[in-house]
This record gives C-alpha cells, structure tokens and sequence, in this order.
C-alpha cells in the first residue's frame, strides 16, 4: 500500500478503501478530492454521515431502513397489505419501489442462504417472515431475490416453510431483460426464457 | 434520481455522489454500506474526514499535502534541494514518492493551462514556482506532468518562464510503457517512442 507520508490522510484512503467497490487508488482520489474540496462539503458529509447513523435504523417489520421503529412503506395505509415482496437487501426495495408498480410491503432478507459464506438461515430475516405470514393478513409472498444458485437454495427453503399456510407464494419471473441481445445473453438466461416462454394469444 | 423516502438517506447519497466518479448507484451502495456497518466504522470515518480537514493543509512552500506550514517532504534535510518536480497533484507527488527513486523536492501546480476549461496560468501555482527558481539553490526543474495537450501547453509556458534563468529543464522520457503491447498502443504513443529512440551502446 502506497503511504502519503501523513497519517490522518493515510487513516482516512484505509477507512474509504473498506467500502464496497472502492479499491485503494479510489480511495486515495476520493481522499484528496475531500481534502481539496470546501471545508462546507466536508462537514455536509460529516453530518449526513453522522444523521444517517443516528436518526435512521431498521424498521422492525420489515427490516426496510427507518427513521423511527417503522419505515414509511410499512407506515403507508395506501400499501396493500396482503402482499409481502421478499428481498435481499435495502437497495432492492428502492429498486422495486422506483418502477412504481408495486404497492404491497416489503421484507428484508439481508442476503441468502450461503452455507459456503457462513450465512446460514438463522442469520437471515427468515423467522420474522414466518411471524408475519401467521400474524398478517398476507395473501401472497413474491420472492424477489437476485438470481443465482444461493437465490434458488433460499427459495426452496422459505416455499417448503410457507407449505403449510395458504399463502400464494410467487416469483419473479426469469427470462430476456429488456433492450438485450441474445447473442450476448448467458446460455443460462436463455435456457430459463425458453423452458418459461410465454403463449401469444393469436386472438388478439 | 431515485429517492430512498428517506431524507437523511438521500442527503448522503447526494453528497457521496459529489466524489469524483462515484454515480449515482455507487453513492446509494456506499450509503448502505455505511447504514448497515458498525456505529464504529461510521465514527471513524467521520473523525478521519474532520481530522484531514482540520490537520491538513497545503505546504507553504511546494502545496503538497502538510500537516503544518510545511509538507514532510520540504522539512525532511535529506531531500536534495537542487531539484524541483513539477507535478499536476498530489497524488503525483504520491505516485512518485513509491518509485523511491527520486529524492529531490516537488512543486504541485494543481492542474495544467487549459483555456478551454478555464484554467489560466494565474489559477495554477505557476508565480510561486518562478520564486523558488529565483530564491532556492535550484539546478534542475523537472516537469513531470500527465500527458496530454494541455500539459505540453503548460510545458512550452512554463520553459518560456524560465528561459532566462540558469536552471536545467527536463521532462518525463515518453515512450512505451513496460508491459504494454504495441499491437494495442496508440499511434501517439510509438510515434514518440520512435522519435524518442535511444541508442544502443554494442560495446556492452
């Protein structure tokens, strides 16, 4: 690692180069930019920094970020609540909510099942879904996880916990994204489109 | 932009996008980050950023990075002080530093000429530079800038400057960097290299 020479420049390309996506030569860019720049953008990253730890947490239904011990989707009366989105992570919800065509509450995983990673079923979000399913009028879980094999694990662990209520249990559909080219798509996107393709009503 | 519903959530997310080539996606994935990471790792980072801007300035002399007046590098005696490297920024100097293979002095310009932009050479530390060549025991100025047409602008300025003195100016050799290919390198870049051709001593 390359040393600027002083430390409390030295401490802060360290403590950037832990966040995620940001490796060293990013942080040290990152760093002198904040040196450089007007002391009143450092202290508004300070205090925003500071409000975010402070006035926000996790909301206590749904796991979703919260000022307060509800976030403002659970606290919605317009949401619907009969159905539950189940996600991976906070980032998701704000990825569901921006194409405003979901109206239902959300759940916060924090991730998959990964045996491999050391995240086991307990250290996810499950057992608070399970609560709510009994104790919410929920009529439908749509599984809304990333795709990939974990994703797969957990959905077959969460469906055979939700077996024996009568939940409609759903999930996004796989298939051709939007504006892609099949000679550049995955075998694997391409095989999951194909075995879930879609009849074309030749009345219409 | 996509909002979070969250003020103090978006407020960061705003902030962070600021950063020199973080988007709008990437400031939403560090403010997560920094959402879901320990209250410590937040309080640290918030005192690195209060203790860069409070301890650090720029050096009287070379306008490196220094805590205090003077930069480490001016204030170290082993630095051999006939020689100045002019660099565009600090992380210049910090790339260089790593080589280990120079031991003069810097001068940081904070940019090169570049009208167009609208950074004239009053906006750059160019007068303080003429002072050190006039005041300072300098025997070489070394101009070590990033390649580009703006930095060969501030190159032919910068050696018309200091034509009259009896100071030595030089420049980073160009030429083809180690590692590279030249099935893949600019035409720019071999045309150099073969302008720039070195000799090959055959009594060796």
């Amino acid at each position: 690692m390359r040393e600027s020479g002083i430390s409390v420049l030295d401490e802060l390309i360290a403590l950037l180069a832990r966040l995620p996506g940001i490796g060293f030569k990013t942080a040290q860019r990152l760093a002198i930019f904040i040196l450089k720049s007007p002391d009143e953008y450092a202290s508004q990253l300070v205090q925003a920094i500071v409000d975010l730890k402070q006035k926000t947490g996790l909301c206590k239904r749904c796991f979703n970020i919260a000022e307060g011990d509800y976030c403002h989707i659970c606290r919605d009366p317009k949401r619907d609540v009969h159905k539950i989105c189940v996600v991976e992570d906070i980032v998701d919800v704000m990825a569901i909510e921006e194409t405003h065509t979901y109206k239902g509450l959300y759940h916060v995983l924090g991730g998959v099942i990964s045996p491999l990673a050391g995240v086991n079923p307990e250290d996810l979000n499950i057992k608070p879904l399970i609560e709510r399913v009994k104790n919410e009028p929920v009529e439908e879980v749509i599984l809304a996880l990333n795709p990939s094999t974990e994703a797969e694990t957990t959905i077959i662990y969460l469906t055979r916990l939700l077996r024996d209520s009568d939940v409609q249990i759903s999930r996004l559909a796989s298939g051709v994204p939007m504006g892609s080219h099949l000679e550049y798509l995955d075998g694997a996107t391409i095989g999951m489109a194909l075995q879930a393709r879609q009849k074309i009503d030749k009345e219409k």
